[in-house]
């Protein structure tokens, strides 16, 4: 009867380890570093569609698809990084103690970000304005509840 | 006949500007976190994979392949911010010097993570290991060459 109850046990701690680990950073630096430079990744895209919105840089459609593509990839990774222990300057306590705001507003930022990439294969710098508009709304309503100066 | 002229002029400046101004950074410093941001999101993503190949993370394959991905994006982003006068303490001279080796070792890692990509779709571990491997081996190779302490 021992090795199926060792092996239960073993399949149970896998269970519990796994998601964890998936989330998991070696130390809260390594978390904060990882956020910051997804943010930083997704701000250089960012700034490439805002000059295209602005008329400041001309329409290219294979550049603007891949910097909306670019956005909502890292729009998707950051989260997992806001674990607890993780806290820093620029990550306000609200995130924290307001989970469940926090992360409608991902998810917010994660569908705008899908209508970027939509928006960005029609080709059209109207259809590209809304919807990079909305991310950058998005952006917005979470910095200012949720991150700091 | 001003014209046409002044018309030409604009032309050219946009031609001139448009695939400068694509790969410009404001300050040099902001290419050196740019493409730190880069290394730093992609280097997770290995760790994650690295996770998976040796045993120490159960494969998943919807991780796995958001891993690879991810990796393959990062792998496309750094070159531009590689730009004159933004050495830093990693960046080895060797960048400018040897820029056809540097942009082999580019081109060399696009091309395992393109396979990377290929091979998490497989579903097999043993795909995943080999071209991981040879991400490894090309994260590896430009380190060894382009990469200061």
């Amino acid at each position: 009867m021992l090795r199926p109850i060792v092996m239960a046990a073993v399949a149970a701690a896998v269970l519990l380890v796994s998601p964890t680990s998936h989330a998991q950073f070696a130390k809260p630096e390594d978390a904060v570093k990882y956020r910051q430079s997804v943010f930083t990744v997704m701000g250089r895209s960012m700034g490439g569609l805002n000059a295209v919105v602005r008329g400041d840089r001309p329409y290219n459609a294979a550049e603007v698809q891949r910097n909306a593509e670019i956005i909502a990839m890292m729009a998707g990774l950051p989260w997992t990084a806001f674990g607890p222990g993780t806290e820093s300057p620029k990550a306000l306590p609200a995130i924290w103690k307001e989970g469940d705001k926090f992360k409608k507003a991902q998810d917010g930022l994660q569908d705008a970000a899908a209508k970027l990439v939509a928006a960005s294969k029609t080709g059209k710098v109207e259809d590209l304005r809304g919807a990079f508009g909305n991310v950058g709304a998005s952006c917005k309503a979470c910095h200012d509840d949720f991150r700091g100066k």
